[in-house]
């Protein structure tokens, strides 16, 4: 159906974006994931640090496989701290997300990438598992050209301010709430 | 880091839900993208139909090409609709989405897929492009384990009474506002 020949885009200038997606409905580590394709359709490389995520299998685990000579993937987490049901206590869900900060900025700078994201670090965040100061110098650290993607709801507004581009996912419906487990392809 | 093993959840019941993701914020797409490298995780086919897009080449293009044994993907946009510099004619921007809208229909139906993304057929809807009842009808005609992912803004409330999952992305931010133009691997 389509003929028209395709136009290329090139910005004059390239600019290592800081991205936020933030908020309380789904769409925000799809949202990342979606921006992994993007850059590797680019012929980029990219890391992604997973800050909360690491004890219940997703999809995007194995759907990144696919395209693994682009993408390096860490899983750091023991699932949601405090949420009913998971065992660990809260100085075994810090101990990850205090090195998985480390690791992301040391990838950051390795110059081997480039984009970094940071799955649910506004969560990890949140819950204490990381400082904000901590988060702020990785931002603030930053290379020129290196994109940054920060996800998880309840960003802070010190990381809104350093963000060029930032969304927020609202709920407006969800299928949890009309009793529907989570389904594999669309929740994980 | 990450030793623990992995559990694997399956939930009771298998459902192919109806997944709408509208707003104004960077994210609606991206989202959907997020979502098939889900669905090819779980080893999913995936039917995607762009309906607005088409004209600009994006790195999703040739992000998808690396999971192409899995994924169908249906560029039948000619661009924005509307938008400064778009030379194309009410018309001919109609007869594309008319076209898409049927072959979304027939290869949801074709059982060749686990899942169908129909993206920014909700703005498609908004311009006339396509018709409510033929939308409507897209959904009603879904079998029962299909899922099914609508995108783009101003979802009409028809669409989202009929929807599991409908999430909102609104902008907080947007590099564009601080004149900084669309950068590949983040915008497109």
């Amino acid at each position: 159906m389509h003929t028209a020949p395709m136009q290329k885009l090139e910005p004059a200038k390239r600019l290592g974006l800081v991205v936020v997606v933030t908020g309380y409905g789904k769409g925000k580590t799809t949202s990342a994931l979606g921006m992994i394709v993007r850059a590797v359709g680019h012929g980029m490389k990219v890391c992604l640090v997973q800050f909360m995520k690491g004890d219940l299998h997703a999809g995007e685990y194995d759907g990144l496989k696919l395209v693994a000579p682009y993408v390096e993937h860490h899983l750091t987490g023991k699932g949601f701290c405090g949420i009913q049901g998971n065992p660990y206590p809260y100085q075994e869900h810090r101990a990850n997300p205090q090195e998985a900060i480390e690791l992301g900025k040391e990838k950051m700078l390795s110059g081997e990438f480039d984009i970094l994201v940071c799955d649910e670090i506004n969560n990890a965040l949140r819950l204490k598992l990381v400082d904000l100061p901590q988060v702020l110098d990785l931002i603030e650290s930053k290379p020129p050209n290196m994109r940054l993607v920060l996800t998880g709801r309840d960003a802070r507004s010190e990381v809104i301010d350093r963000a060029h581009t930032v969304s927020e996912v609202n709920e407006i419906k969800h299928a949890y709430r009309q009793n529907i487990e989570p389904q594999p392809g669309i929740d994980y």
